[in-house]
């Protein structure tokens, strides 16, 4: 309970620090007969890899995953799946100056404060490295999804001062996931192109940006999420909001519907189009009530904040709390968005996951049923 | 973990429905030894209580605490709390009316088709009467921080489109406590009023109001807060967001932080004033860097949307499909902003709790003393 | 997560002190439609009452038991049932005397070394009245057992060196429930006879005696029970062992099984004579192979030690560490194993409910068609 | 929360199949700053490792661990600790004969019902290798109890008739430890050469043997253990109920206490000889009383069944219930005492350093402490 486990039914447990060997992730409560391969892991990791691009760092990192356990013959045998990801060889000594001080934006003084004894090199456990191993994890609730017919889908919303546009936004998932492929995971030309000259800027003034990742979940079944403290968004926004650089997590309309008025904001609810769930005729409550979904998709968006590493010099203090003057080097992200995209989906499919399974106790003819037809 | 219990250390479950017989909470955890007094939790519960003006509804909740265990001569014995309210006499037949349909912006739909059999009166477990339980719970939280020093203040910053002024918001904690019992819990006379006529006017138009709650923590020792998922800044959105109405969470600068660039959004260190922790020169990270507390005050804002029970008519449907047009009779809050903001302080002085207790076994060298001294 | 909880998708929390204003307790997860009344957790409660033969304690507790959430209209909501029992006026000042010293066989030593603070009237929380609760908890699991053709039997073994005979521990179970009605718990009148006369003799020594408790649980289907930590019976063992005095459990053949050869201990499968699971030819292994149910019944053995209040003068010391000669008055069971067959069955109902629950998101199959069919 | 993790805050997550791969551990919680180095963990899984004697399979298992993450310059960081052991090319192929039947005494038949698709080859999950990964979980546990003193010494105490002499068994631990060498695990000249010549003519007849494990805890502080659900012998219950063959648990006079008076069995409190705790006289309680150590050594015992896999032709079904007769070929332990005498120690080290950590929290003074020092 040391904070590196999430899920009740469908819970990871990562492991791994930024410089040590390797990193991971074990995967608990997976259902048993589920077809997966390690392509189907590695294309996810594969999208959050560096080096695709000018706005990402130009460390190598293959991230190739090995599937060690919980598979039989092709498919997933119900026991935990640990996946492992060996790190490249590093530049420990790059951190060497940093060994002894606290880098603004960064945990360090944190890590120091709570354990005294801390891993420096590149953040240790608190560097986005930590994220290849949640990528992994949610790249197997995804094939459970896809089972079911549900899609995560992530793109950048915005980058600085950049947003794509809303007729964009509005466009069905399958345009969203052609166009997000640009270097800013925008899926628009014009704004992608803007973003990168954004970049370009932050980048000459040794400085960073931030952005925003946003999230549309389809074919959520009505119903999950558990009432009060486990509420479905109360759970994605503990599944974005511990993804290191997030600062803020919208469902649905978010912030604006603290502005808006009651007739504004309700959704109201119309007669099933097939099936018998109602449909709504508005999605302001981003397809979740009461914390419970209705059957509209899901929208969330994360708000993350430009990369703390900068070249510019900055002020900080060394473990005796004197005065020092830093400039970090190595090769960072100037924007971390890009590559976040897919950690946003990954922890997105891992809350689904988990509800979907405590979703299978909730009532007593379900229970019934699977025990009469043993 | 059907939901209703939070925390690892410090963990409540809470229990009860809107139109039951009573509801109440069990705190598990709580340290032995703490002074705690019935008086300590009903002034907590004072302040969630409706009636107190013409903001909220005019429902008579007396709220009585009592304390069925875990105390002995005044002071906790480390086993269970168990604290029960019981409810008024409610006027159930109220509902009947909506025994068979699906209130816009409400959780009856997910409620129906997630268990099938539910309680429609009033919520039933949906209901924010549930809160009453999240409060006692926070106010024993509230107690084990005040022994150490740490304060927990929240207020009203928006109501719709009024906002108190950034000047206000700066102000010391003891001027924020002592402003905001204005009806709006906004701690400003001019926002207040101004609140005040925008509510009228919601409420004059059978509509209703949103707004924002803003959380400052002072006095958290730097360190607290577990790596990767129970981050503190995860555990805090994941405490706000389960709060039934709130639609975004943001930590710090939040929203703005994604806009920023780096050198713009870093904290610098500086030397420590007195005792050994890092001061920072600013504070745009809200007091929570990696996840980890970093020393400075903790600031959050909820998001809350506006009321979904409103008086105009509103377009739904029946359990069968079948369109049909509501409108919701009875008492409600036209805005729950006010009543909201007890709540979103008892949810973040539980999170806090929790994170002390967990932090207590992070180092060997505290476990050695601990048990040395025995 | 402080000792109060038990299950993880159906959990009870259980709280009170043995004199304090009441005892209850909040059940977790229990699916919803499930039909359930008072009475069908008070017929339990009164198999616990003492007060019934001369080998219970001859004090008064009505234990009547209120059913504050949860239920609507006769079943279960899917969300918490909160049970509350008051506790009936009690004769605190009895244990003025015990206040600053240790009893021997109790937990005052441990309570007092943990906590500090402890409430020494009549155990506190470590008092034996604890188990009403789990007895309510377990009455609801039991429900659910029913609605599955699931049975749990429990009946004493033993007494002291009372043994009822090897043919009627095999007989059917529906003879071991309605022999179970003597007050020794035994379902056999010759052996009930000899208890009793064995316990006359133990009062007429102000001493007391200990027993065994058998279980039996039939309809389990096979399959249950999850791989490594939480196999049924380690969640069994955890389950009985935290039942106060109990000092050993035993699965199946038990310590015998450890004296015999694999030829002997191993069960043959047969052929199904109906449906599609395999029987088995004896069932040394009582119900559970590798820690998953094999469709015959579970069988598990608790014992219980003699109770540790006697009248007898015994050595002690007071918190300073000074010797003193104790003696104990007041009223207690000479023997609790009579008392305590319902909680052992309600403890064992509770760990098969929880894993019937666990058990329903095993296969990805079951997950397609539970959604498919929505 | 599919079973394969234990703990709350000291938390082992296994994984890994029999025949794939690797196996292994990530252990969350443990405290920053513990000195740790591959061997300290080596030295256990040596233990554990077959092919040292003749009452061992000869199979060749090297088992050698690597430490993955949570480590820094030879001390934990805090973080999770991944340990990795790749599993040694195996005969695979040895068990195609047994991918369509259920072997008597296995978990077989369990994993086919729960699961559907399971991994046949050499038992799978359900293996005895997964206790590789908790011997090396343990070892960490172990090291922190030596910081504080703490001891954790198992031995075998009988193997079929075999038992060694009383005196033996009250011998110093030091003495324990060093005679425990033989291959039997029993720290007694005489007794091994007993046990090794009934081992002989079980393998002669193709047979298998149990045994029992005893384990004593020596040095736990007066105070662990959680009240009610989590007491520290439902934990110790739960963790060595758990390794797979254990049909029974014991603590301190166990089955026997059963039959006792109270007077007899209940342990008189005496004047402490140096520091504050009180000692007693005698103990029968096994070190706990009412789930709470009282500062005596802990002690139990694990009663084992004998090997499931035998030579002699056995009756059994193949998956679609066909009567056929199984003959298994292939190298097992024709008694697993000797190799689960260091499975035991490791589990209850597991469980004491849990215990221990909960227990951090305990009281309200030490949180005082721990944050005013900061």
């Amino acid at each position: 309970m040391a904070g590196s486990s999430f899920g009740t039914l469908f819970r990871m447990t990562t492991w791994g620090e930024s410089h040590g060997p390797a990193t991971g992730v074990v995967v608990e409560g997976c259902p048993a007969g589920l077809a997966l391969r390690e392509e189907d892991i590695q294309k996810y990791l594969d999208r959050r890899r560096p080096g695709q691009s000018s706005l990402t760092t130009a460390r190598k990192e293959s991230d190739r995953v090995e599937i060690l356990s919980g598979l039989f013959e092709g498919k997933t045998t119900g026991t935990p799946i640990s996946l492992l990801i060996r790190n490249e060889a590093q530049h420990s000594s790059d951190y060497d100056a940093l060994r002894d001080c606290y880098r603004p934006g960064h945990a360090d003084l944190g890590y120091a404060a709570k354990y005294g004894h801390r891993d420096h090199r590149g953040g240790g456990r608190s560097s986005g490295r930590e994220t290849a191993a949640r990528v992994a994890a949610g790249a197997i609730a995804m094939r459970l999804l896809e089972e079911l017919g549900i899609s995560v889908t992530a793109y950048t919303l915005a980058i600085g001062p950049v947003h794509i546009p809303e007729t964009v936004r509005s466009s069905d998932t399958e345009i969203l996931r052609t166009g997000r492929q640009y270097p800013s995971g925008m899926p628009d030309a014009a704004a992608d192109r803007e973003a990168c000259a954004y970049m370009d800027e932050c980048r000459a003034g040794q400085d960073s940006a931030g952005g925003v990742v946003e999230c549309r979940i389809e074919g959520v079944p009505t119903g999950l999420g558990e009432p009060v403290f486990d509420k479905l968004d109360a759970r994605l926004a503990a599944a974005v909001m511990s993804v290191g650089a997030v600062k803020a997590v919208e469902i649905g309309d978010g912030v604006l519907a603290a502005q808006h008025r009651g007739s504004e904001n309700n959704d109201a609810f119309l007669p099933p189009e097939s099936g018998d769930t109602p449909r709504k005729s508005t999605n302001h409550a981003g397809g979740i009530l009461g914390g419970i979904s209705d059957g509209s998709p899901i929208l969330l968006r994360a708000h993350i904040k430009p990369t703390p590493s900068i070249s510019l010099p900055q002020q900080t203090v060394d473990r005796d709390g004197r005065p020092m003057e830093l400039q970090i080097r190595g090769r960072h992200d100037p924007v971390i968005v890009p590559r976040a995209v897919v950690v946003v989906e990954a922890m997105c499919a891992a809350v689904i996951a988990d509800a979907l399974l405590l979703n299978m106790s909730a009532r007593t003819e379900d229970v019934i049923t699977r025990y009469r037809k043993g």
